[in-house]
Order: structure tokens, then sequence, then C-alpha cells
């Protein structure tokens, strides 16, 4: 929740309204050419930095950050109305995913180095020495989300996987926490004086409008985009930025209401836990999460309706709580209140009001297949505490509903041994929907590792093929280039003669950590 | 070259000018609605095809287009006025890449499968079982090169790549060699049959004009382009494809000047060597190349007037030769002539014309440095057997022209041991530029294997994280999907605990290609 006083931003405290203390200063298009300058320079420094001088850094940053103690926590809470507990979590969560990609640095394996060996007597031709290996794309904007003011924000993902590839970025600061993204630009930017790093490896900007942002994508001097919010200004940036006359990839995630399916032998056996457990998973963090289930699709029985009634029950026990700011808030009332009203949509219950402010009441509500499949914009997100029980009438119309749905980041089952025969074609079918297919589990909860993908087709994210979370993040920011018959000197430490990195390669097609002897 | 003829196609013969047998019959919008739906069918059967199926499926096109025998080779030196011998050694490269993607296929790695298995004591929350696999992503429109009628043509690294990752394909036909199409189309029919894959795994279009491409980019039903030819087709493909409701991505490689760079030592030890090498490079097959020197960048030297002499000298000894079809040679008539006509461009020499009819002769050109930088034109491609050698005034200047080329699949440099220490900096740029950086080798010639990148930033492709030629060209169709707690039995085979396909993979951040004990 923002106010503009001249060229200055402060920001509220969405469960009081009070003005938080501390005026931003935003950044003119002047600041914006000067901070891409620098981050132009710095690129050519920084993306010949030994892997283990980058992995220090990113270690630095996330030490930093820590170090700055109580007093981030405290901005966090009071910026965005997460509890503290959250909040906390999240700062263990956005210190670890720099120690991650840390780790992967000093594996290597990421960098896809690839060697095939010259065979200078090969007929008709003399086959060259190729050797490839992945490099940074140059420097990066990272928009950063709302919902997670640390681990996806000033020093989230995004960042530390394109700082980790050997990318400058330059964040856009969300202006719902400007103090928390305050605090962690300076430590970031004692991480970079203690490595030793040119001041344009990070920047940031915060501007009163969508200008400076838009500005920044397209500027001729910014390579890549990661984005973490709404389907509106990830496909906002998308459009500027393939509009570019040399256009670039932009990772936005999303969008996704993230389908649970409910089927029918789990639903006979667990009907009552699956509700409890979703009506938890639904009203999490007040419904703001990417991962938030907000369809339910089950098949028409009994025990359909006694889940129902239970996820009802659930619901009606849950106090809301304060939404992120305003934004989000006035957009929660309009999409919910825009799904409740559609013809044929049912409130199962609305949780409990329990103080003033800012807060999203939780609301779950059921419709019938046919009524699902005839009206496309019930599917549209509501982002918040709300979920829609779809009832088909039996299991042709299930594999329907799931056939029309968009892309998502995440596709649940909730099945049992009994299910799994029948349903085999669609489950199958939910690989070719989602970015992650679970079982039995909730869908908010996104572990960091290197099998997670935290992405999925259009609209979920603008680029299917990577991931926003975990390892594979690092690949949206490098991109390969290949060295023929390179004096040996000039190649890249990973594709070497001696593997001085000692990293895993494929040498003339077999994996090796090996040396190649010279000849 | 091509007549309309009802909604028949005739081609001709670029040498002779007369029609070749054969009236080729054009798609409607219906028939290509018709082609994604069975694309689209086939596609669910496909990508459940096992990658050993899928390798057979892949060799058995190479052996069906090698029983064509000489009239699929009459029929293309026919079509495409190029040398028999070329013709041959494109079919055997052909057969190659087709038979390097089962060999892929079955080694497995590429899908890069990764496990990390479950911590169910973990705390505060338990860590489940997270696995990941590539999977293809859907029907795929393939567009096809006139320059290469076999290897980046109906079942060349497009088509092959595609089909690799288990994709259906739809390739629009060039229209300049529909009769070596549909050979190579009948032998990928019979090979899907021999198979007993769905008909809708490889499918066909023909066109008299833009639109049937258009449209079929432009179909809810198409999840990916390839495509390779002028930098207008690519763009405009580009352009369409980021404007559907859904995105896609393309996979266009366009428009590379490829510039050579001549380096001082080099050039005073080898400048006649040089010039009878690059002579023959940018003439070899009518410069029809994506790869062709179209840019040689010197200092201005006594060395290197003496190169310019030599190289002069040399394309004044070399006889044009028949351009692919009408369109190309027009093409290279009018932009060699905008870009001889600039001002301070100065003629070198011109090659002889031997014939009549579509030949295209040779002509190099040079300017200053100084010149260079001023006219952003004559950075423009000029496809045919065309070079301009731009001579810097000082290391300084070279520098500079190397800082403004755009985006290229390749960038060569003519260098010996005393160069490299001088110009390591240059050498470190040309990375930022280019897919493949090239020592001492001409930029003509692509080694197809696990180290090669065809590809390079904008305007060389629309894509720079990828390549259109090697191995990785199969992860252009593919993205990754993970599976969360999943019941063993419904993993695909890559991410199974005991691992029947015998692939590499990554077990909780360690390569290996050993089984899970499952517990």
């Amino acid at each position: 929740m923002e106010n503009q006083i001249a060229n200055k931003v402060v920001v509220h405290n969405p469960k009081t309204g009070e003005a938080l203390e501390g005026q931003f200063e935003t950044n003119s298009l002047q600041d914006l050419s000067g901070a891409v300058k620098n981050s132009e320079e710095a690129f050519h420094i920084y993306r010949k930095v030994t892997p283990g001088r980058k992995a220090q850094f990113l270690e630095a940053i996330g030490e930093e950050i820590v170090n700055l103690g109580d007093q981030l926590i405290e901005r966090a809470v009071a910026e965005t109305g997460l509890p503290e507990g959250r909040v906390i979590g999240e700062r263990g969560r956005t210190v670890n995913q720099l120690n991650l990609f840390a780790k992967l640095l000093r594996e290597g394996s990421w960098t896809e180095a690839s060697i095939d060996t010259a065979i200078p007597d090969r007929a008709p031709v003399p086959k060259p020495d190729i050797r490839k290996v992945l490099i940074p794309i140059g420097p990066v904007a990272v928009f950063t989300a709302s919902n997670f003011p640390l681990a996806f924000s000033t020093a989230g993902g995004d960042t530390a996987s394109a700082l980790a590839a050997g990318n400058p970025v330059i964040v856009k600061a969300h202006n719902a926490h400007l103090g928390t993204h305050q605090l962690v630009v300076s430590a970031i930017k004692n991480a970079a004086s203690r490595l030793e790093l040119p001041t344009g490896v990070f920047q940031s900007l915060t501007g009163e409008d969508f200008t400076i942002g838009q500005e920044l994508v397209k500027h001729p001097g910014i390579c890549a985009v990661g984005f973490t919010g709404s389907f509106s200004g990830g496909k906002a940036l998308y459009d500027l930025a393939v509009s570019r006359e040399v256009p670039i990839p932009v990772y936005a995630e999303m969008s996704s209401i993230n389908p649970t399916i409910l089927l029918p032998s789990a639903t006979d056996q667990q009907s009552s836990e699956l509700a409890s457990s979703l009506a938890q998973s639904i009203t999490l963090g007040s419904g703001q999460f990417c991962t938030n289930p907000g369809l339910i699709i089950g098949i028409a029985s009994e025990a359909l309706d006694q889940f129902c009634i239970k996820l009802g029950e659930e619901i009606s026990q849950i106090s809301g709580s304060t939404m992120l700011h305003a934004g989000i808030f006035q957009n929660y009332l309009d999409s919910s209140e825009k799904a409740i009203s559609q013809p044929g949509v049912n409130v199962l219950s609305k949780g409990k009001l329990a103080e003033a402010g800012l807060i999203g009441k939780p609301v779950v509500v059921t419709t019938t297949g046919d009524n699902f499949l005839s009206n496309s914009s019930l599917e549209s997100e509501v982002f918040g505490p709300y979920s829609m029980v779809v009832q088909c009438k039996d299991s042709q119309q299930l594999t329907k509903v799931v056939e029309q749905i968009k892309g998502q980041l995440t596709i649940t089952f909730m099945a049992d041994e009994e299910d799994i025969p029948s349903f085999r074609n669609l489950i199958s079918l939910a690989e070719t929907k989602a970015g992650r297919v679970i079982f039995n589990n909730l869908p908010t909860g996104v572990e960091v590792c290197d099998s997670m993908i935290h992405g999925g087709p259009f609209p979920a994210t603008t680029d299917s093929r990577t991931t926003s979370v975990g390892t594979d993040a690092i690949k949206r920011f490098a991109r390969p280039v290949c060295f023929q018959n390179a004096p040996h000197e000039l190649l890249p430490e990973e594709l070497k003669n001696e593997n001085p990195l000692n990293i895993m390669r494929k040498i003339n097609g077999d994996f090796s950590t090996g040396k190649i002897e010279s000849k």
C-alpha cells in the first residue's frame, strides 16, 4: 500500500493503515540509463569472475541478510502483514537458495560443458576440436513479488540465479515493501563490496508507477527479465520484450489455479481429512500463494457431498487475515465477487471476519462440471483465500474439465491405490498441463531442490521450458557458446584439458570428471 | 523457382529454367485444421512410445531415405542446381543426424532426469519425493530451408530433433524443391508405417503463398516452430507466434554475416593463404550458407593490402554458379547492388560469369572502419557469394567494429601465437556476440556433434539459448515436468527406482547410472 509524496514513496502497514517510517526516493529515466550502463560495464568484469568467487558472493549476501537481524523481520512484518514466523522462515529459505546456487557453482555441471576432440586425419575432412559451455547472457532485470517479500524479492530466486549465472542484476523494487527492499539492497551491496565486485553487479530502481519498469524492459542493454506477479503485469512485460528491436526472453511466473483432483476412492475414504487439509491450504497466508488450490475437481457422489459440507464447515471457522496491500485486497474483492456472481455458482461457505482492515475473507464455492465447461470465466484466477469445487457428473466429464483447463504450475491428485488403474490416462494428461504433478500432498509448499519445477505452460508462465525455483532456474540466464580449435589458453576453465574445476563434463559423448591428455 | 497453376505448384530447374515433372497440390486451411487435429491425437500416443522405438523410427527414416536411391539425388540436383557430390554428401549428413538422435535417445541423459528422494522425518516439514524429467511439448511446425534441401528440410535437423523429443511434426514444404520434399515425405511415412506409429506423427503442407505457413503458426494446436531461412521470414513467424493468445517458442535461424577477423601477425604471415581459402569459402555453394563469411575485418597494413589484392585475384578467377531459385537470385542482385552502391564502398573484384541463368556472380568489396561504423546498412546480410573487407585504422577501431556488430552464428579469428596476448579482450568480446567462436578454420562447415552450437544472439536466431545443429537441438522441443510423491508405477521409465533405461541421472545432486534402493 503506497502513497506518493512528490518524488518519494511512503509504505503503509496493511494491518493498521499507518504510514511506516521512511520516504523512498523514486528514480528518473536518467537514473535508469545510468544503471544499465553500470550494469553493462560490470558484466564484462563479473562474467569472468571465477565460479568460486561468485559462490562466495552469494554466500556473503546470505550472511549479510542474516546480519540485518530483527530489523529486517520487523520491517517485513510491518510492510506485509505476514506473521513473524512466516517471515523468519522465508528468510531462511532465501539464504538457503543463495547457498544452493553457491553449491551449484562449485559443483559446476550446470554449465553443460561438452568437449568433442579433434580427429585431424578424418576423411573426407578433418574433425575440428569443438568445446561448448553455458555463458551468462548479460544484464538481467528482476521484478519482485509482493507475496514473498524476501524469497521472491530483492535477493530472491530470480536475483540469486541471475547472479549465479554470471549476470549483473537490476531489481525493480516492489513498492509494497520498500523498507524491506532497501535493507536487502544494503546487504547485497555490502556483499559485493566484501568480494570487491563492481557496484554495477547489483542495482535497484524504484518508480511511482509502471513507467520505470516498462522502460527497463525496453532498454537495449537489458538481456532478460525475471518476473513474479499477476498475469496482467507479466503479460504486459512479455509483450514489451518481444516487441523490442532485439527481443529478449521474459520469465514471468503469473497465474495458476492449481487444480486439485479428488479421485473417487480417495474421496470415499478420506473426505473429512481432505476437506480439513484443503481448508488450511486455501487460507494459508490469506491464500496469497502462486500454488494456492483455487480449483478442486471431483465426481459427484455422496462422499463428495460430505467433502463439500466439511470444507464449508472448516472454512466457516477460519478467520480472514490481512492481505499484502490495498491493491491485492481490492483485486480479491472484485475477482471473488465476479466469480461468485456467475450463474450456477453456489457459495458453500465464507470465513469469519475478525478484524477491520484489508482482510481477505475466505470463500469456497461450488458448481457443476456442465457449468464449468460452459463458462470459461470460472477458470480465472482469484488471488486470495478462495477455491471452487467443480462437481463432475462422471469420469468422462472430469477428463473434459482437465482437457479444458489452461497451463498450470501444479496439478494435484488425491488418489489411493484403487483410483490409479482407472485414472491412468487422466494422470498422464495432467503432465501436459502443468510443471508439477503432485500426489496426496498439498500444492502449497515448494521444495527448493534440483528436481523442482516451479513453472508450467502458459498462462502459468511465459516460458514453460524453465523453472523459477530450484537449481535449474540458473539456466534461464545463460546461453551456450562453442569454441572451435581454440588455443588452449583462451578456453574457459570449464573446457580446459586438465579440468581445473574438477567438474562433470561430456567428453566425446561420455560423462566424465577426468582430464583430457594433451597430444 | 515456382509458378502457380490453379491450385497446383510446378517446380523449375534453376539451371535450365525448364518446368520439372510433377504438379504439386496445395493445401487448404481445412487440410491444415485436419492435419493439426491428427497431430494432436498422435501426440498422446507418440509421446508415450519408448525411447528405443523412437530411435528405431529415426533410423528407419534414414534407411528409407537411402532406399530412395538415385531418384532422390537426381531430383534434388534438378530442383536446386547444387552439384551432385554436394547433394550426396548432404544426404549422408541427413542420415547421420537421424542416427545421432537415435543414439542420443538410447543414451537417455538428454532427458535431464533428476531425483530428490524423500526425507519423511525432516523437521519442520517432511521432504517429499521429487523427480524431474524433460517431456515433449506437443505438435511442432517445421519450416524448411531452400539451401539445404535435405539436411535442413523435410527430414532435416528440426524434424529429427522434434521427433526425437517425442513430438509429432507438420512440415511446411519449401516450394523450391517440392519433388525432393515429396520423396522424403514418402520415406518418413514408410518409416512410420514400419514402426506402426499413427499417421499423424508426421505430416506436411504445401501452399501457394505464405498464408498456409502463417495460419499454421497461429493454430492453437501448434506448440513450437522451427525455421531456417531469411530474417524477414523468421521474424514474421516470430511476431505471429508471440502475438498468439498462447505464445509459443519460435526457433528461427535467420541472418548472420559471420565476421572473420584477421589479426595482424596471422595476416603478416599468411595473407596469401588466407585470401585463397576465404575466396573458396565465400563462393562455396554460390555463397548460400548461413555461415558464409560475409564480413572480413582487419587492421590496415601492407599485409592487409596484399590480402585484398590476392582475394580480388582469386575471386576474379572463380566462375559464378547457379543459385537455388529465382527469389534468392533476385535478392542477391538487389542486396549486393545496394551494398556496393553505399558511399565509401569499393569493389575489389568480381567473379566470372560463365553461363546464363540464375548465376550468383561473386563480388568482394572493401571499406574503411570509419565508414563501416557510420553506416549500419553495411552490416546487412547479402546472401550469396559476397563479402566485405573492413580495413580498420587500428586495434581500437577493430574492437569498436566488433562491439557494433549484431548477434552472429559465428565469429572467426585468423590468429597466430603472437596475436593472442594483445587481442585477448577482443576474443572474449566475441563470445558475447556469437554462438560459435572459431580459430583458424573457415566458418562454412558445421560439425554435427554434442558440442556444436549453431545458434547465436538475435538476429542470428530468435532464441540464443538454443542450437539447430547438434544433439542439444532436441531440447528446443521439450520442457521439464516434476512429479511429487508419485506412485512408483506412474513414473516415467526415466525416473523409476530401478533405472530400467540405464541412463545417467542426478540423484540427490550426484550423477549416477545406478538404481535407487526402494525402502
